[in-house]
């Protein structure tokens, strides 16, 4: 059969979602290495990605700021782990102007005294606003948040899983103690959690990252962790508890009920574009991206099927009528989003860009359904050439509940990649090696205590990493148990996989 | 009378706007010279401006994307007029590391092939997204518009007025001739024009920028201009129509009805994060910011009045129950935002950083008016001691006309600034110089055309500049009449002015 990809995800899956990536049009690449162009149909994605985690931040009482771009070294070199763990990714501004040498070729110049850099994160200048608005434990907690760019130097790219420049989120809270902020930052992870569960019908795993794959500063680091199409883990995003590290290197102070003089405890956790990437992986196939219903751009398109140049008023009004009842509809407590597609395309073409989109629900509507007033329905989730023939009422009667049953199929497929036995306990080195030299490896667990040698030589012979210390009830299995590879330490149940 | 703002207006009007700033909790200072911390009320402020002119420029087909925050400097030096508008204020990157020196310290390292710059404007960059996107007329119009941050190095700066990096919002558009896209940019023009009236209370004078004030590469800048409580103007936002400048460094070209290639007419147009210093420098008093309630975060507070250190009971849930029936009327179709203050701060002080933060409706209840099942009403358009004694009920059918009496006043009073008489024609030289004279000059009206020289002079010796040709229907004289300083040519009707 053909299909609107190539190459399909099982003969060259890279290559697959790169072509996903352009037929869907969600991103291109721009002349800045390593830096992606989000086009209409990406950035409509994000649009309904932020503003429904905004509205979820909102809830929990953070209030959202803006911070400068710039910052100078001077200021996040405060911050000795910090700084290391983003010096070798930072890009720095050093001039302000632009003049032109001899050759007439333009060249920087005014140099700054103080280079700066772009911000990798945040941390060291929302340090300074807690730093500003707090006094007394009467100020705690300060719950902030910001909507921003970030800009990491990264080597190797691919769009929406790793860009030079990325969109995110990055929340930022203050506490009177450490178990408060221990508690925000697992509380967001639960968060996040829900989000990928109920807007982006993924499931993750969550659980606590290991020593070498913590945050830059962090005490601990949260993450959640999803498992594409082709077996390896997605990072999806992180929540960090970062106890007193930032609050001692940006006097982060207040009066406790004693008037005694305390550093604060802070948490910062962030979920970035790469949210997209995730998307495409689990739910995307030969024809292209799947959209879950809650984050469709458009849930439902209409596409009047004419043999001339225009289509006859009566079938025109005949689809705004049939857009207008949709959109009267609810789901998940907003409007149903309704285009009608009047390009002046042909038929099929435009029928095979929604289905490259990932629209849920596709409805034809020639003459035929114009004198029976019924439409031609397709689900996004079923082959292509099924189709369904229902009254307009009919329509009206199943819309949510076809789109319920969208996210709940896209949500169970993506389940399946967890369930039992697709996670094997490994219990001996010779059961990791078997399990890690077939092709394409399904995620395992093994028992692990910290032990940088053998996570690098784990690496270097599977190219597989720790990807987290999975919360209890995700697994069948006791959190802890005698350590695989220091068989005399105990071990904690680790979540081990290639990754992205 | 004592005044929540020191100085006063009258006192240093200058100073007055940045504590205005601080006192409402609006932005501070950053580290990085020239760039400000947004702090969560001014936020608010700009995602209400920004949720509500998103939603107008969608409904005018419009869709979002997202470009990178880099360029190269081959990139943007194909277009040698646009780059020269900007070469003097670029930030530019030159390095993608950091590394320790011998001292310790740490130093750019990695240098770059080539030099990349901040975005200035994305002109450029969204000029090879349209040369991508467009190949037939059938392809045209393209409506993008990109929500994002900007870097310009600024020399003097002022919070939200001018700051080396600001927030703004820009609209690119291709089309196939160059009426339509002469006509987009004056109907963009009208969307701010009427966004201004209808959320910020702002009345603007829209028209043309006079030679010297256009944009880098634009044929043709339209402008909006405000008048501020001191009498400056201040330039709101604009909307270029770019004929083909761009359409030819980029190589946006299009195949025309008869199979000929043609170049693309293109437009741009933006409104920034100095927005809100025109709502401050337009409506705040000396008591603080007033909230035009269509972009207030909150329109209504309630302050429980208790002595203990606890509300009662019984007095919280009252509270609880207004804020519930409140937030159940509605203004402009969107729910009212309420926002119950629980703080742990004296009544005293509360208020004040309600009236600081310019909310409209400001509302006490205390066991009174627990007892009597009322509201004591203060509106921040009247003196801070005018309180109403409402109850319950009046204050569910009054609260949605209290707003529009917000809105209305608000108007009201900015408008007087530009009425009969507020800007009178200076017809002599001498008229101008008697004019400008003065102790803070009102904005005025000459017969100008296009003189360097002349332009030059104004500025040096009055500090005034041309705003801007006003449209014809705007002030009641002729647009076209003998030129006041070249008396032999024909001039345009010009708005003169002292200006941020």
């Amino acid at each position: 059969m053909q299909t609107a990809i190539t190459p399909t995800r099982k003969d060259n899956y890279p290559q697959w979602y790169q072509e996903v990536i352009i037929a869907a049009d969600l991103a291109q690449l721009s002349p800045v290495r390593g830096c992606m162009i989000i086009n209409p149909w990406g950035y409509a994605i994000w649009e309904k990605i932020q503003r429904n985690l905004d509205d979820e931040i909102k809830a929990r009482d953070h209030e959202n700021i803006y911070c400068p771009l710039l910052m100078p070294l001077s200021h996040i070199e405060r911050e000795s782990e910090h700084i290391d763990g983003f010096a070798k990714e930072c890009a720095v501004v050093t001039h302000s102007k632009l003049k032109k040498n001899d050759d007439g070729n333009l060249v920087p110049a005014s140099p700054l005294e103080e280079p700066l850099i772009i911000r990798p994160t945040s941390e060291m200048i929302i340090g300074d606003v807690f730093a500003q608005r707090i006094q007394s434990h009467r100020d705690l907690p300060v719950l902030l948040n910001q909507w921003a760019n970030i800009m990491r130097w990264e080597m190797r790219t691919r769009m929406f899983l790793r860009t030079s420049e990325f969109l995110w989120q990055e929340g930022h809270t203050a506490h009177a103690n450490a178990n408060e902020a221990q508690q925000h930052s697992q509380e967001m992870l639960q968060c996040y959690y829900t989000f990928c569960k109920d807007y982006l019908a993924i499931p993750v795993v969550t659980g606590e990252k290991s020593k070498n794959e913590k945050f830059p500063g962090a005490e601990i680091t949260y993450t959640i962790e999803a498992i594409m199409q082709d077996k390896k883990a997605l990072q999806m995003g992180t929540s960090h508890y970062l106890g007193q590290t930032f609050s001692k290197s940006c006097q982060i102070q207040f009066q406790d009920a004693n008037k005694k003089l305390q550093y604060a405890y802070t948490t910062s956790w962030g979920v970035t574009t790469r949210l997209i990437g995730g998307l495409i992986m689990t739910h995307a196939d030969d024809d292209g991206l799947i959209c879950p219903p809650n984050i469709a751009p458009y849930q439902v398109v209409i596409i009047p099927i004419y043999k001339k140049d225009q289509p006859s008023d009566q079938l025109l009004s005949y689809c705004k009528k049939i857009q207008k009842s949709v959109q009267s509809k609810s789901f998940k407590h907003a409007k149903i989003r309704v285009k009608v597609d009047m390009k002046n395309k042909k038929h099929g073409e435009k029928k095979w860009s929604w289905v490259k989109k990932g629209v849920p629900i596709r409805i034809e509507v020639g003459q035929k359904e114009l004198e029976n007033q019924s439409v031609c329905l397709s689900l996004r989730i079923e082959d292509t050439r099924t189709k369904h023939q229902l009254s307009e009422a009919e329509l009206l009667n199943e819309v949510e509940s076809l789109l319920n049953k969208t996210h709940d199929e896209l949500y169970q497929r993506a389940s399946a990649r967890l369930e039992d036995g697709a996670c094997p306990l490994l219990e001996s080195s010779e059961a990791v090696r078997e399990h890690f030299c077939t092709e394409n490896p399904s995620p395992a667990l093994i028992y692990w205590c910290d032990n940088d040698k053998i996570e690098q030589q784990l690496q270097d012979d599977y190219k597989v990493s720790i990807r987290c210390y999975p919360d209890a009830h995700i697994f069948p299995h006791p959190t802890e148990s005698k350590s695989l590879f220091d068989g005399q330490k105990k071990g904690r149940l680790a979540l081990i996989a290639k990754a992205y």
